[in-house]
């Protein structure tokens, strides 16, 4: 690894080091993005498809007039993938289903006093909006992590928007992919413009109830602004940097290491890459493997950048890793362990685990069948990745039989009394005064 | 009901006077209580215990050393609790239990691909922070609706605040409900600063992963500012006014149907009341049983300036009340119909159902075995009350022996290609090199 990357011993460092090395390179959003996501919404808000016209001439440098992407184009995307890649997205689409299958809300009905049942119903959320970016590159993987779990939900309505290319068309591969979920109303629109338009809809977008999908910083503010708005949208999660966290020991490979913090590395500048051992030599080798790889990498620039934040942390004892991996909470953890699921039950916060030396965060990200869009910034201590949960709500359901009021009611009527709630308790005494056996 | 609530004819207004029948009051938070909780959250960040002491005193009359309530205040208060209101708390307790348990989140494994094996696991918060109102009344049942869940998704440490009488002693009912679910870190704490303690810690208060409970407008933007800052913590929904929808036949008792709404009326002046009926003397009926029972009231004057913005609409068909009540997405939504179950089916957005002449809010309020802390202001379109699962988190995990790299590595490889991901690729390739039989 490049000259930043001392190896620091952790078990040698006070708590407010420790505090230092595990914190985050600041992520604040500048006002100046603030305010130009805020007056982005206020105008695609207020004048609908000719803010959405004017903003993707000034941001992607084409003239639109219809943002829809038609059967035809549809057509020409499919025919324009290459087999081995829709052969691939296919296989990747159903394990991505296999797995969500089982993640879905359960309806379920308890009897909780003679006479009462208390309910679960569960529905797919009506509406969704699915970002699925095209910037450095664009993510086909991302609209099947999207749109695979918003099938099996149920929704009733799934859109989906993409920038567009110079050339005003989308990404066949981000098209082909959506088809294969279902999807077939795809707007090409990008940044915050698409998900002003998804939030508050427009002449030709529909409204939505829930927005998904990672994104650059504007669409992670604009989804920010979107969900704190009474006339917003709902959306999955805060959005951050990419980061992987990789426990390893003695037996782990170098090479093997060297590359799954390479590839967490070349997803952006801002990605994070930690590395924790019991092992010194471990963690030399990687890091000459990292110097090796890094030569070969198209990306490497990006990575060079990501790396130059990285840690290489040596621990006295595993146990310490975890301790570690839980305050930091990653999105991405490799246990490069000899026993991996032994140590799975210390995992008490992190978005996905991979398990051993043949599970690379690569197969997570496209083919494993989990979900790539994953907590990221600490949001793990609180919340987990997506699943077919997250396009369902729950709907809670009571009915009581006039000997479910006999037999309930009155502890109702006590605690309203004691809440001092006096209409309240009177809809249960008229009830009761009423109620035969 | 009083002068404002005219009866509407659905079916005899335009769209646009549709929506601004159903748009609520407006819930903008100003910029002043903006302001000030912003100023708040900075003082309590950089002050810690000094802040709360003099927040404390400024906004509750306080003064206060020690904010942790002691063992001999949970004593005190146990012992100050009725008996008939203690026995009323556990059997909600049990009963909100019972209903509870079945909805935590469950841990699955699912064998994808040859050799590759996605699991879910599950886990409860490290930390929560649960806020207990007592404002115009303490709210006991709030603690249990809070408490139950934390407790069953085995959060490790559960921490709640609730505001200081002006003895500087917290409810003795909030805190016998806060003992009855094994909480004993309770802080006599309210408002924005009590928020501000558990999202950021201070020298007593610790810092918590995630924020639940209600409160009043300084608490819910003190909540939202905490969910969107990077160092501060996940929250449950955002809160607003409580609201009832009710939906009514002609067959419907015009006294239980006026005593629903008095009781969502009473919560606040600013809760909504809504009635949809296709039968005009029903509607009537329920007029003039409100302004009867309206009478009666210990709460009469909230409940008269909730109903100032009521809305009691008359619909030809019972099919367009409930595209009304989804269009809206009450918190609460009562069905006093003839066959509730029947049209269950239809309903796709609520927080709560209540079925039947039988069934009246106040016992989902306290004691039916749903949870009363759910989305108000329309987020029942995306997001559905508390349950155990939002205390915990899942996290997937993902195994491959070297057959199954050999079985799905190939998948992803062709899809890190075409999305540039050169790292990605060779992370698999590596270990493809090096796989045996």
């Amino acid at each position: 690894m490049n000259a930043p990357s001392a190896i620091v011993h952790w078990n040698g460092i006070d708590d407010a080091q420790r505090e230092r090395l595990l914190m985050r390179p600041a992520q604040e959003i500048s006002a100046e993005v603030q305010a130009g996501v805020g007056s982005i919404l206020e105008q695609v808000r207020e004048r609908g498809d000719a803010a959405l016209r004017e903003l993707t001439l000034r941001f992607d440098g084409v003239e639109q007039n219809r943002f829809a992407v038609t059967s035809e184009e549809f057509a020409a995307a499919e025919a324009a993938v290459p087999l081995e890649l829709r052969v691939a997205m296919i296989a990747a689409a159903q394990r991505i289903e296999a797995f969500h299958e089982d993640g879905m809300q359960r309806p379920y009905a308890v009897e909780t006093a003679p006479g009462v049942v208390c309910e679960r119903i569960v529905r797919g959320i009506g509406r969704v909006g699915l970002y699925v970016p095209a910037g450095s590159a664009p993510l086909p993987s991302t609209a099947l992590m999207l749109g695979v779990p918003a099938r099996l939900a149920g929704c009733a309505e799934v859109v989906l928007c993409t920038p567009p290319r110079k050339d005003g068309s989308a990404d066949p591969a981000v098209l082909a992919a959506a088809k294969l979920c279902g999807i077939d109303r795809v707007y090409k629109l990008g940044g915050a413009q698409a998900i002003a338009a998804m939030a508050f809809g427009t002449e030709s977008v529909p409204r939505c109830d829930k927005l998904f999908g990672p994104g650059n910083a504007y669409v992670t503010e604009a989804k920010r602004q979107a969900s704190t708005r009474a006339d917003g949208a709902a959306i999955d999660m805060p959005a951050g940097p990419s980061e992987v966290l990789v426990i390893a020991d003695a037996g782990a490979n170098p090479a093997f290491v060297a590359a799954d913090l390479l590839s967490q590395a070349e997803h952006g500048p801002d990605s994070q890459v930690l590395l924790i051992s019991d092992d010194a030599a471990l963690l030399a080798a990687t890091e000459r493997e990292i110097s090796l790889q890094l030569a070969q990498l198209s990306r490497r620039e990006i990575a060079e950048r990501a790396l130059a934040s990285s840690r290489l942390v040596q621990v006295d004892a595993l146990a310490d890793a975890f301790e570690i991996s839980n305050r930091y909470a990653p999105e991405h953890l490799i246990l490069a362990l000899r026993e991996p699921r032994a140590w799975l039950d210390r995992v008490q916060a992190a978005g996905s685990v991979f398990l051993g030396d043949w599970t690379p965060e690569a197969l997570g990200d496209y083919c494993s069948g989990t979900n790539h869009v994953l907590p990221t910034g600490g949001a793990a201590r609180a919340l987990g990745g997506l699943s077919v949960a997250s396009f369902q709500t729950a709907i809670s359901v009571q009915s009581a039989q006039p000997r479910g009021i006999v037999a309930i009611g009155p502890c109702a009527m006590v605690m309203a009394e004691a809440e001092g709630l006096g209409a309240h308790r009177n809809a249960v005494a008229l009830r009761l005064a009423e109620a035969r056996p």
